[in-house]
């Protein structure tokens, strides 16, 4: 009996979005069958800046006890790891990056090799550092030896959603509103996250 | 009975860098029963420019007759395909370029989805763009909705030929001779190249 | 008496979108009082392939004898330089890259330090590398020795044409129609250049 | 009378190496009268995290009353900012990232526009990901709307010290010893700052 392929999925969010794409990730994949385990990147802002902001505040009350901290143990469990991150001038933003810096013991005894990776991002405006985002996060994917399955034009849904090949991206108003329609391009990519999963986690033995 | 995975061995190569790296690669994946393509990109420079520069005409000489030029259907036919490329001016040279540019119909046929691709460079100078012409040519391959399998640090070796993550780089003097130690670290990185193309292939039925 | 600054404008269009962008950019420079050469980067396709395309034979016979094809004299010629290029798989197009491939000799000379640097680009999705490509052309400045001066949001015009700070980006249908006005962010992205180019020019005696 | 340029210098570093390229850059940029601020960014690491690596705690409290913590006025004061930062995972560590994401407020007022800025950088292999953290850096200073000045080949020193085109960038070993000798590329990079600073601030009044 196969073993059903574990997906952690990691998201950083101040006021919903990045929550939102992981949320719809999460649902696509326990549809396929895969383990899921939706977690969130640790907040680094002092409680002073978030309760400045009353939606970041709201969104931060309403996770904090109900959404898990990623923690490094969650890279070495998953076989498969599909990332949703705000773009912060066209990076992720710190507490993304406090996370991948962490895992820096796991690096150093190779256990981060061959887990396949994906992305999804949000910014505030159309060309806001979508792209540059997704590709940062990449690059420290490689230094960790990840088989990267970005999702590329491998379906239609692409197209509808903007047509970001590196990764789903969605920019937000002001008010948070998403501008674009991109459920199902994420659908996609965490369901082609996980194919690409099985096939290495199968044929990884 | 399972067949065979097949590799696209793609390189560009002026004075002869990059087609070592190349030969060392199919030697490797040869020895690991891939099928192996070894194809050179076309030359776009004039006859003059190229008679202009011993290195470059001997290298040309020798290998015009040898090596067949790479077509598009080539990429349609491989499983994995590693590129050999070096850098000019941080990016690859327009020969390559121009061979991926040519990909436009394959790719509108969604034929280039799910190649397993891997990529190594030559420069210089130490820091000469190696780390950005490799990120370009992968850039380019999400595009095309290829899994990059950089090597990242999946083996010790590739910490001895430098470190890059990306791909295999190496330094060239004047001269053309390699500054560094990294006939391991290709050949590791074929064999990585073809052990996840096969893991993909066999999945992906 | 000071010189007018000199501002070269390379661009590179197969059906026209960027040969579009590149006279707003010369008119509003024009206004400005510099010194213009409007170039267009040398076509590399075989007429077989643009006469396939109504459009780009269109615009191939359009623009063949008007606009003088770029030398890379022009590059020493100029005091800053603003590149149009449309995106090919997120990366310059072999045309653009050959361009500045040839540009070799002037680099070993140190001839292309300190020009001021801007781009702007295309492409056929919202995401579909707009960000990428300019990067990419900015990565070979860089060798280049020059000074960029991407746009940033140094004017809220910026915002209005799709916020993307790294240069004025466009997406367009396949019928080759702009879905953003980005005129008004493209003349401020020439003026902003020739602002920077004349404190530079002005500067470095 | 004019005004001398005000270079701010900031860095990260854990064990010491980027605070040694910080002083030699700050060094150099007094020689040629600017009013220069050193300043390193905030820690995010735990007292634990640094108390078990000896290096990283000698070097920690060997600074942390002598070097004042970057604010995010000090982006505001300079006219132009050198940066220098380790590599982690092909990208800024969290600590500088962190820092560049609270100076949202003074990027919402357009305050950081026309900063000249330029950066170095420092990891453990040769091809550790030197590039790609020097390249998001200067992504995330293009949203910034600044100019950059990398030092490209702007000057023989630059081959010497490895040939990094967007910044002198050095190999460390484990136990902290720089592999290349970059004193002279620092030093020299940091005379560039001023210059194209002076040039900006000059012109842009």
């Amino acid at each position: 009996i196969r073993e059903r392929v574990k997906l952690a999925i990691v998201y950083y969010s101040s006021t919903g979005t990045n929550y939102k794409l992981a949320k719809w990730a999460e649902e696509a994949a326990e549809e396929k069958g895969a383990e899921v385990k939706l977690v969130r990147a640790p907040e680094l802002a002092p409680m002073e800046a978030i309760e400045q902001n009353p939606a970041w505040k709201a969104h931060y009350e309403a996770t904090k006890d109900e959404v898990p901290e990623a923690q490094v143990a969650d890279l070495e469990w998953a076989d498969a790891i599909l990332f949703s991150t705000p773009t912060r001038f066209g990076n992720v933003p710190a507490q993304m990056k406090q996370y991948f810096d962490m895992a820096g013991g796991l690096w150093a005894e190779g256990k981060l090799v061959n887990k396949v990776v994906s992305a999804m991002s949000s910014a505030q405006n159309s060309h806001g550092g979508q792209e540059q985002t997704l590709k940062s996060l990449y690059t420290t994917m490689m230094h960790w030896g990840a088989i990267i399955a970005a999702p590329g034009y491998s379906d239609a849904v692409t197209f509808a959603a903007g047509g970001n090949p590196y990764g789903t991206s969605v920019t937000v108003d002001g008010e948070g509103n998403m501008q674009e329609d991109v459920e199902e391009a994420v659908r996609h990519q965490a369901r082609r996250t996980i194919a690409v999963g099985t096939w290495v986690k199968n044929g990884n033995k």
